[in-house]
């Protein structure tokens, strides 16, 4: 089945004249929103300035991206909270020796003297992305150095899925008005999705920015190994123990966006979404065999560590991502 | 092949007339170590004292447990880093609507308003545990409670895997000290292994307390799902990018025991350990294929949350546990 054949039953988002910017990561027929994961993960190195023009050199428009806070209240972009030994190297140009300290406890004086432009190949993370480009004197960026990037002409299409990351130890409602000001000084509210695991979290967003839509992430417990025996971020709902549907939750939250791990979409719950004016983007799909499947449950959009590759999968498939 | 079959190339650890407890974790012929997992977690609520004297009732002799500090410092026996929703009421016997507060943010006469007396069989993880007891009134243990029931006639021959849980965000060394003060000032160092994913911890260890020994936990990346891209504790080894094996990795800092994740438990890295003189114990094994596996790798020891389950196998089997 081809993708644009099923549209005709699709709604449309009812929330699109009011947030322009979910039609980056809305379906239309022939079209599947192509969203880069950290920049391109596959690439190029992880949630850096270089990796989100590599996105804009090559035709993507939508990028999704992580936030944090520094000890001085800077919000920065990047995944972990800890300095990572496996993408970090320190001023002498050496890996970490181990991971850590945690971003909230450095300055971004300090988090500045940080090199931030690979990934160590010898390590189990650095393994998974043997073709990522290796580059040096790559910082950590702020999150306005994106937001400056957004502003000049090549940036003007570009639309941002910003994950503000959550744990418990730290002040959401800090977190979030730091973020807010950023992009409402440069008028960007109309370009920014605000995105979260942490449904509370974006409960505070929805008081503190309403101008900005907001997309809700999930993970299924039993699409993961049970590692440590918590299988989702601490703050995330437990989807277990819902008294209805995912997207039915996300639609009375006054959600915007839904945002599944790839392994729990179904066309079945696609359709749903669909039919409550909800779009669907999926995460984080790599691999052509999911992009192939994903493409066939009729989601909105697709987030990828390799906007190459699923570009060529659409192309394949005359279908469109911009 | 029954166990004892392959015991004769066995060689007991070098350490074992200095650390006697050592021999509640060390295999012998005909016998393997049963380790009741937080208590018995699959039976009781878990890391509670009324699990730890079920443990002591049904003719376990060994327990693991985890250790944090409260905000005044108190050394107390709880997995998570947060009150976790799934385990947890409040003073009015309601479960909690989220996750948190930290552990570390709770003073211990804060945290003994919460009841942990039972999992709450609508969350994801309460599902995994439908035989376990539901009970009222259970509170946090402190470590000092457990201690005290190992100075009683009836917790005489008790022996305690004692986990000192670690993130980017604790001073570790503070942690150790505490602990280590409850333990030395009951004389109860040769009761005790410490137990830890962090192994610079257990290095902290040995300078701390060298009259503990150390056991040493490991999980490779792959025998898990990659979900948040970050498969282990954060402050555990890169086990993929050691320059040696996982059991020469441990003899080469000094460890007395260890205990890999049963997926990953191989005959041959056995036979490996025990050429080495380091017993091995291995966890969570819960289902009764694999207990039945880890017995023919001839590891020591079985850390489970179904001691009683893990009994009957072994007496079917001919074998005993103490």
């Amino acid at each position: 089945m081809r993708h644009w054949e099923k549209d005709t039953s699709v709604k449309v988002s009812p929330y699109l004249q009011k947030f322009p910017q979910l039609n980056a990561f809305h379906g239309k027929p022939g079209f599947i929103s192509l969203v880069g994961h950290r920049g391109a993960r596959g690439l190029m190195p992880e949630n850096t300035i270089e990796g989100f023009e590599y996105i804009l050199d090559n035709d993507i428009i939508a990028i999704e991206f992580d936030v944090l806070l520094t000890k001085d209240e800077v919000p920065v972009i990047t995944h972990d909270f800890y300095l990572s030994k496996s993408i970090t190297r320190n001023a002498e140009g050496n890996w970490l020796l181990k991971n850590g300290p945690r971003i909230s406890d450095l300055t971004i004086a300090d988090l500045q003297t940080f090199d931030v432009g690979g990934v160590d190949k010898r390590s189990s993370y650095g393994s998974l992305y043997p073709e990522q480009a290796f580059l040096s004197d790559v910082r950590i960026p702020k999150l306005s150095d994106l937001l400056e990037l957004a502003c000049l002409p090549k940036g003007q299409n570009l639309f941002l899925l910003l994950e503000i990351k959550s744990d418990l130890s730290i002040d959401k409602r800090k977190v979030i008005e730091h973020i807010v000001f950023e992009i409402q000084k440069r008028s960007l509210s109309n370009r920014v999705v605000l995105h979260s695991f942490d449904w509370d979290l974006l409960d505070e967003c929805r008081l503190i920015a309403p101008e900005m839509p907001r997309s809700y992430l999930s993970q299924m417990p039993e699409s993961s190994e049970d590692l440590f025996d918590k299988p989702t971020e601490e703050s995330s709902p437990d989807f277990t123990s819902l008294n209805c549907s995912i997207p039915e939750a996300i639609q009375a939250a006054g959600g915007h966006l839904w945002c599944p791990y790839f392994k729990d979409v179904t066309v079945d719950l696609v359709a749903e979404a669909h039919n409550l004016g909800l779009p669907v983007c999926t995460w984080t799909v790599n691999e052509v065999e999911d992009i192939e499947n994903m493409i066939d449950t009729g989601v909105d959009g697709i987030i990828t560590d390799y906007t190459d590759r699923a570009k060529r999968i659409l192309k394949s498939r005359g279908l469109n991502w911009r």
